[in-house]
């Protein structure tokens, strides 16, 4: 059953009130005040060539929205800022756990249900209500004071709405308890779990996540971040302006849509100058052949041997 | 076997029959005389900038039809105004659930089924009829005096005719017993239940409610209230004329289709100054990428750089 | 197998001689001799102003076919006239069972098929063969004299099709024998009893039943009866001719499509003049604003604040 | 394995050896040579008003293909010129099984598979493979010496190819044995089975029978009969001329499409006169209704108090 | 695990490896010295009225290729042509298995699966890993030295690509072992082993056979073969230029489209003079009805009494 | 749990880290210092007409990647492509397994789940959790110092997404453990396992791979490649020149789009003089039909006759 609190002097409480706990918890946990996370986060930035403030910007969001979604084309870092992120989030990697969303993940195998167990010790099917993963994994954060990370990848691969459930509501009403159909046990998500999810924007065959579930999320765009890949390559020695010239050219000029841009992971590689022609002719032309797929010419345009004078590091 | 009533008096018993028990509680628990259920709505009104006119109207519906659906596009506070109602009706929130509705909601969780049970005592699986979570509810409403109500939040994120079955039926006709197919148990649904769901207006891939099934509910809208923005922030300080002339423009001028406005609970914090870029740029500019998703130039025009001046608080 | 009767000197008996028994029963009770019934008519044509004559026809096409569906759009009483219809016809509403059809209803539950049941007493689940609802409705009227009704509320809610099952074939043809597939046994459909279904014509994403079906059938269209309206507030004093004015016109003007009108039951309220606004804004508005989604200035033309001085009683 | 015959005299043999059985029977029971049979027809045509020599062509071709269907829009006498036909075709109606195809038929009811069933004696379920219907229709005919027929009314209600299965071979190739899936038995059709089937024209969602299996089956056309209307009111003194008329002009001037034809089993009644004013606005204008659902214009031309002085008998 | 072969002096071992034994099968059984299949093509040209030189094509094409699909439009004699090249490819029918496929058909069935089996002797319901019918097959090929043959009938009516699963490979890769999901078993397709199916071009509604599949068998088209029908009447002595004249003008210019062109076999009939008017009005019409279906004009030129003295033996 | 490396001195460390071991094997097996290979590539560049450069870029490909997919129409020499280079990946034949994909292939099957299994022993259906084969593969690798490469034939004919699960993101991150759903197990894909896929591009019906799932591996368009051929008919003897003249005609004339060129492979026949005109007639020929299949006269510019003069060899 719900909480009552007939009324309140704080206004957020009134509206908000199950995210009480957290909001304070925010106000502890400030930014400015936490040194140890901002070493953490300049030696990202630093590693990665990914900006400083966007890395703040960032934490500042999941913490207070306690849940946000990585998204962009393929090959631009969504899962290794997921997890970097998790990182600095926690202060250690013992609290993360990462998980793959697909078609075949169910809400059993998540939040809970009766699961067919096979007893080898007297070789018997049994039907425990197993908990899912994510109810296991709020059991062990509530027992536990640190900052806990969930990271779930290619979570739009699976059927979200389904296999979310209760956590529509649960994860915006932070220690609210509903019953949970299956087993009538009275769950709610504890105020020190982060769900980090990455969702690719290219495959559009793959159900999008919907408005209603977006708004629970800080939704983050990780486009292709050109530093990033100067930063690879200022240890390597390799030039990579030519190349960097011809990635905007193809996705800024070419494809167009943000959500199908090339990324640039597929460079991240210290042999650049021995494998280019390598990434170029079975990475990057097939990802072309199959966005213009109608259009032949446009692709030619990009072929190896048109572009290799530019793109060779 | 319905019941059978040759002749009435009062008109309303002859083609309503089935609603004569509430009618009647609606008279003696009629709004005028109810002064607690008075000082709780002005309570919520003041507190929350919702207008009391529209709560009195909401509560005056929910009691003449029993159930009502909260529909608006997401982040407009749909959830929230229900449970204050619910916390109005019942004088308690004990008498409240809530429950989210999703893909994986069957029948047999909602209504009832034959759902497998696992005894740990004996190691085997059981298989007793269990009731659903609405039949339990109603039962433990039947044996009680007060006001009950269930809050199904996202009602139509689940397949709403296969889940409901007979409620259709049902919830018209209060106290109306007909049998349900798997047990043959004769149910009806106590007067002192009321349901209230919520419906997302934004996510038309999600099945809407049909007809029937609306014809059922008072359908009550609840649409951006910049008020519920100016009140919450009388007491945070923050001055947010700017900032809901952009979001009244962005409504009424680009986006134009109610059931897609954006909402206002995402500008509901007390730290608005600290936080509204994040919030601009992680949580607005992505709603408005995804529906103007060919129309790049229209969502250029409300980025932050755009219109920063404009809505900082 | 068949009857098979070579000759006979009723035409009728040949070629629809499975209609034999019904048909002389329908003279054996026919309208003009059966004084009962016609106190009845009288009485259910005073209290809810249907044309009597209406309810004569019904009865009458019932009596001729076996079965019957009411169809219309939502809230013009339906499921309220087969009830009345049904206890005319049974003379006691003892005989009369009402079963609401919806997308979970199997032709397991409806004809017959292996349903598990748990036996509390040993603990195991058991599978008979059960008979379904309609199996059973008709065992017990085959042992009696009275006549029986069965009412199906909603019934397009299924696939009718498939819960039907062999009922298609002996609606027609009463009294024959076909084998079910899944007991062996040979059923027949008797013939005292009548099977009157509700069918909602606005909800056009529910499949509609088709013409073999329907063929089975007298279809009883149940539009928006205004005399009703009128009827019922000559008892509450009530003065609803601008009110009846303004629902002809948004039907036979600016809906058109008879499957779509308004209905009248949103009116029958005693304390119309109380309720009348929260009736238009939180029901008539928000149908109209679905039917008309994409034509706003239909709707405003009818919201509240357009026609309160026409429509308030 | 197949049967190999390196070469035979008949010609017939060489390319349709698995029917010679039959093909000699038909000469064996030659139409001409069978008053019996004659007899039959005769009176077959003269108390329903059909054509004698229509009859005859069909018995023909029913012998010589071995199944047929018949097809056309509700309401013109399918099933009962099957039934008739199957009569005659075995002489006695302890031969004729009538069944009805319906979406919940499946392949295992049909053919065989393994079906679930309650032993009450000692409370369990065994799983034997059991015959379906058709099977068991075989091996009761195959010991038999008469014709058998098998009535299947609305054939294309079920999903057709999945439910005939291996028929669609075996029906061709009488006699011929292949191998059923689930049993692993051999299994063939006797060449004194008749398999008639009804399909309905008007419900195009419903899958029509294709090409494949239509080849199987001698397509008999059944379209509304006048004569049968004629044929019929002579016993009962009604004038039906003018009703006739207006049919006619309804079904070649309106409607147009063969499939969709106005039947006639509407009117065959003794009671016309006091019948044909509800038959024609509880049957015929709703038919109309659906069929011009977006031409009311049509529908209206032929409302009963449009017609009524044309059909009145 | 693959056979690796570093290198062979056959060029055809090196890139087709697995076909070598076959290939040399084929020498040794080589068509030139082979008197025996000689006399049987002979015989079966003579008795059809098929092409001898088409028949030799067909089965230097099986030979070569292990499995091939007869191809064309319904009444062809796609069947019976795969049964007789079938009793020639194995000399005894003794090793012909003709199955039917159908939607029901599954891998299971086919290739292997846990199949429920109920054993009648202790009343339980037992799950043994089974064989499906072609791996059955192929171990009694296996064991054997003369050709095997099954043929398969409207190969297209199951789900091919499911039903077959691994044998995509297999039947290319002959000989090659490779592991069967469920039971673990190393699995090829012996040598010794044809696979003849039939397909229905006219049933676009069903799923035709895709590239890749088609890849691995010679497709045999079998159009209308208008000597086939002159041969067959060569013994009946009807004259049947004018009948196939109408036929050839009915597919040439009236349809055009060769997947739909009429097939002969309606007309392989001893008594075409007794029969011809019967087989044109309810097969000839009813297929035409159905291919022109919004096209009446040309139906009526090609109806019965348009084509009698055209097409009358 | 993820591995927290806080810094790293190789930049690739950072953002890749989990491919670190296989970059290091890279350098190790450096494909320069590896004379064995070298000798094999040559091998297979001589016996096959591939060109040596391709093999190699390849081989590199797949080194970097860890798994690549071989797209292209059928007929081109995808698969056997894909076991020569498994051949030289791993020196032994013993170290490669192949499977074939099919859209019976589960997720249970290739990565773990409970699936039934029947114990003859004593007649009873268990139940374990069994590693699917991919995971099994995977075991057997990991306590193994050799390369282990997985060929995967029609690759996309399985619903990927589903069946690979986790895959998708363990692929990429070699090494790295996440728990599979339903052992709990922590699993990881150990650095000396290849995968191979073959993905036929012709065949559209059938869902392609996402953008997400190519990025994991190196794209190997293969088309057809006529010095195969050339090579192949060097010891055969045979002039192909006019064939390869026709065939790339039709490719790049006629059929214009890649995606469906004719392969080659069809024509790998050492008697090609002998058999060119079936294949023409009953492979190359029925390809067109299907392909061209609203445009005859395409086709019969390429029949046999029209063509006959320039490809016969």
């Amino acid at each position: 059953m719900a909480e009552f609190e007939p009324s309140s002097p704080d206004p957020r409480s009134s509206l908000r009130s199950k995210n009480k706990v957290r909001a304070l918890q925010d106000q502890d946990l400030g930014f400015a005040s936490s040194s140890v996370v901002e070493d953490d986060i300049e030696q990202f930035a630093e590693e990665s060539g990914v900006d400083e403030e966007d890395i703040e910007r960032w934490i500042r969001a999941i913490r207070r929205k306690g849940q946000a979604i990585f998204y962009g084309p393929p090959g631009t870092g969504k899962t290794y800022n997921a997890e970097r992120i998790a990182e600095i989030l926690t202060g250690t990697s013992d609290n993360v756990t990462t998980i793959q969303f697909h078609p075949s993940y169910s809400y059993e195998e998540f939040i809970e249900g009766i699961r067919p167990e096979y007893d080898d010790a007297d070789d018997t099917l049994k039907y425990p209500t197993k908990k899912g993963r994510f109810v296991e994994f709020c059991d062990e954060a509530r027992n536990s004071d640190g900052n806990y990370v969930l990271i779930i990848d290619e979570l739009n691969r699976a059927e979200v709405s389904a296999v979310f459930g209760e956590l529509m509501h649960l994860l915006e009403y932070r220690g609210k308890e509903i019953p949970l159909p299956q087993s009538d046990r009275e769950f709610s998500v504890p105020e020190n779990i982060y769900v980090l999810g990455t969702m690719n924007t290219a495959d559009r065959s793959i159900a999008l996540v919907d408005y209603a579930l977006r708004r629970r999320f800080a939704m983050i765009e990780i486009g292709p971040d050109y530093d990033v890949l100067r930063t690879f390559h200022d240890d390597t020695g390799h030039d990579v302006d030519g190349l960097i010239e011809t990635l905007k050219e193809i996705n800024e000029e070419a494809i167009g849509d943000e959500d199908f841009y090339l990324g640039i992971t597929y460079f991240l590689e210290s042999k650049l100058d021995e494998y280019i022609e390598d990434i170029w002719v079975m990475e990057i032309e097939p990802y072309l052949e199959e966005y213009f797929f109608d259009e032949d010419e446009v692709v030619d345009e990009y072929r190896w041997d048109a572009v290799k004078d530019d793109v060779r590091p």
